[in-house]
């Protein structure tokens, strides 16, 4: 018998620590697995060795195995070796180029989502996915194994609505204006959102400045019947939680392995209830999707499966070259996408991402073909999606008497000017971002940039380009070095001749 | 600033932790990398997060990150963010198929080496050089980056002899004869060994049954310069390191990269000042290399690495199907080497590749060609060799006046014999080394098996076929139990035909 000691460090997996000579005794190497059994409980957890912080016959619980097996720090349990989990079996399958049986990658699946892979196992399945890739077959497969161990939302309606982004684009703002022009024709779109990771804001971050985004599954489906639309935080909901841990070891290596991109966007959809979907992928030098070919396969894939789930699916390739809009930030977001629904002007690129995107959706419903992009327009310039909005906001517990005047921004900002005469060569996203991050956003909502002069635009020495916004002086300052360093937005003095690029929207279907 | 708090715990790499809101603050996110600075020192360490075992401005450095650091708990430390290694990059290139120049290598191997690489990252490694495999200029590579980030020996002598055996096959007590060969005849032959990770004993364990093995490079240059040959323990030296944190990320995944078995075997060899060696290639069906032809190909790859490293190679491929000798377990085999080297009677196997390999590095010295077998054979039976091992166990610190009578073997000891009259058809390795584990070795000396019947031998009805040894009776039950559950001998009694098999020995050069 063994006596559990508690050892507070929180880690993915169910780990416990041996020491050495036990382990030893035992046969048992780093990473081999054991069944660790209490009188009412058992868990099999990943062995991991010590020679100084256990005596023999310790065994030393991290926290998420001390939670698991129920125990209390003292108490004695019994540990045996136990055999490997044949998920990783199925994982070196893959690495060596095999297909995988809808069995298999359900085993490696759960495997996942009950934290029996160890970081070494799971890198090696994120490696294989990416370097050997899936088949149409085996990616749909991978769809519902991600389904099937999660929880799921079933509306009371036949249709459910949504859209997505694949990879974002900083300044997008759009979610703010399509759900509630989209429920505001009595549609139902249940949209959840990822905060920021590292990008500048998330729409969660975004929304959060005027309501609550933190719902169960539950609460989003009561939202959604009750006033269409909701923007809530995906992070809250137990829909296909392989996600988080796998893109926590994709994260380090910097790779979205195609398959699971597909796999990872259809199973948080479909769990969600949702059986028309439009998608919205942003091409461009810094975003996920760099080129139109890869865009176009994506699309034919996603429809693909789409149809194999019983769920419609349209694509729009979308330019992401630049960020959408001016304002990058929270509150700044939130801002801009209130003065576009109130009617007020604001950069074209928000209003054509925008109505386009709902219009596609309306199109799935009722809307004749090529008539979408109109009725979404109607219903933005008439003010009743404003109005749609106000209600989300009020059903979210937010107050649903703010307007764009009515949001707080940076107490503390600063213009950066040109040095010198010329045209907008190039803005860089990822600098965008990281001048942003650096003001504080998303945490500060106030904090962000915005930017006055977009991609072909004329600019004279001195004239402002953009404007950081912060809540304390050292933050601004840092971000304007920052910006001053990276130059963010790039000015040409010495072109010949300029094409003024106007934001794209290449429909796909 | 940042007050350190100490976390008792082992990590392979330099971890800390953090607050996940000091971490969110500053823009990080689990295994990206901080640069932590105290007034004398600074190290770059991978982030970990935490929600509840710090508190905000308390930093978190687990054991290995603690101790590079040099500062005690509760003192000030500065912490910003730093860049991730350039070697991600070089992992991602070989995960997409590219080959990788000597600087990428060698940077790859250097952050393995200064444990800068998180368990995800050096899993991509080990499954990018899986998957998209090396070329031999890689592999070379290779080889030398793991020499570079490691101890080297340098000899005073010019031709510096080896041997190694490329995995395992139970009762391999050869070195303990073919060293003792070599080093009679004049030559210099400093062979380093491992001890047992899955198997029942390596030769390290063996050897220490008879004198000490944990040496330095330096007391190994020593040693192997005054008397000839070194039997030693190869895991108490800084040679190419890389090998052991590489070989931790394989074992959970059960992988064993070919251009990475070439390069840890060839690097270790070069590095401990080899010049002249013989390589051993057991065939068979739980071996590492299951068949002739990859046994051929590895023969041509280590004969090309080894001429560009300017060492001269040739390769043995041996037979590994069934253990070689009868005895299995660290006594016993040092038992059944020492009845050999009495010339008392030991099995043939046993006899035949001790020779035979140390034939083969007689003459990549004097000895002509086709007559090493027959000088080592004179060296054995003259008692040379015996005398040679008493002087190496001597100078190892042992004592030389031990014989095959006077060691000691488990004080419990069972048969177990044959429910019917046939021939032994097949001798499973896998199911021998569990018996012998489960006896207690190698962790008990005196523990393991004596296999009295070996493949195409007559067996009859209750005639012993082998005896287990332990120490304590519990255990001796135990691994007879497992023993009748294994069947690691079958015996096969509807044979129309036997062909006695007896162990090949195939010459590759």
């Amino acid at each position: 018998m063994f006596t559990i000691k508690r050892i507070n460090v929180e880690a993915g997996e169910n780990t416990i620590i041996l020491n050495s000579t036990d382990a030893y005794e035992m046969g048992l190497r780093s990473m081999d697995r054991v069944k660790v059994s209490s009188k009412k409980h058992s868990i099999t957890a990943i062995v991991e060795l010590s020679d100084t912080l256990l005596k023999p016959k310790e065994i030393g619980l991290l926290h998420t195995a001390f939670i698991s097996l129920k125990e209390k720090e003292g108490s004695s349990v019994e540990v045996v070796p136990a055999p490997r989990p044949t998920s990783i079996d199925y994982i070196k399958k893959k690495m060596n180029n095999f297909e995988l049986t809808y069995d298999e990658i359900l085993r490696i699946i759960k495997d996942i989502v009950n934290k029996n892979l160890s970081d070494i196992e799971l890198s090696a399945y994120v490696s294989a996915v990416y370097t050997r890739g899936m088949s149409i077959r085996e990616t749909k497969d991978l769809t519902l194994a991600m389904i099937e161990t999660g929880d799921t939302i079933d509306f009371d309606y036949e249709k459910i609505f949504d859209f997505h982004s694949i990879g974002g684009v900083p300044g997008n703002k759009v979610t703010l204006l399509i759900v509630p022009i989209v429920a505001a024709t009595g549609l139902i779109i249940p949209k959840t959102s990822s905060r920021a990771i590292s990008s500048p804001c998330g729409t969660a971050d975004i929304f959060e400045v005027l309501a609550n985004v933190s719902f169960t599954a539950e609460e989003i489906k009561h939202l959604a019947e009750k006033v269409g639309g909701t923007i809530a935080w995906g992070g809250g909901v137990n829909i296909a939680p392989a996600d988080d841990i796998i893109i926590r070891a994709e994260y380090p290596l910097a790779i979205d392995p195609y398959s699971q991109v597909i796999a990872s966007v259809m199973a948080k959809k479909k769990a969600a209830g949702v059986n028309r979907l439009v998608l919205d992928i942003p091409v461009g030098p810094h975003t996920k999707v760099e080129s139109i070919d890869l865009a176009k396969k994506y699309s034919r894939d996603f429809i693909t499966i789409g149809d194999e789930l019983g769920m419609r699916v349209k694509c729009a390739i979308t330019y992401g070259g630049q960020p959408v809009g001016r304002a990058v930030g929270p509150a700044l977001e939130a801002c801009e996408a209130l003065a576009a629904l109130e009617n007020k002007k604001v950069p074209n690129s928000v209003l054509e991402k925008s109505i386009g995107l709902a219009g596609m959706i309306l199109e799935m419903a009722e809307v004749p073909p090529g008539k979408g992009r109109e009725k979404a327009k109607d219903i933005l310039c008439s003010g009743k999606a404003l109005d749609k909005l106000k209600e989300i906001i009020d059903a979210q517990g937010g107050n649903p008497d703010v307007s764009s005047e009515s949001v707080q921004v940076g107490k503390y900002s600063q213009d950066v000017t040109s040095d010198r005469d010329g045209y907008v060569d190039s803005i860089n996203n990822k600098s965008i971002i990281k001048v942003a991050r650096t003001a504080g956003a998303p945490k500060i909502k106030g904090a962000g940039i915005m930017i006055h002069k977009k991609k072909g635009m004329k600019v004279d020495t001195d004239e402002p380009i953009y404007t950081v916004y912060a809540d304390n002086k050292l933050k601004l300052e840092e971000a304007v070095k920052i910006g001053n360093r990276l130059r963010p937005i790039l000015i040409e003095g010495m072109l010949l001749e300029t094409i003024a690029s106007t934001d794209k929207l290449i429909m796909y279907d």
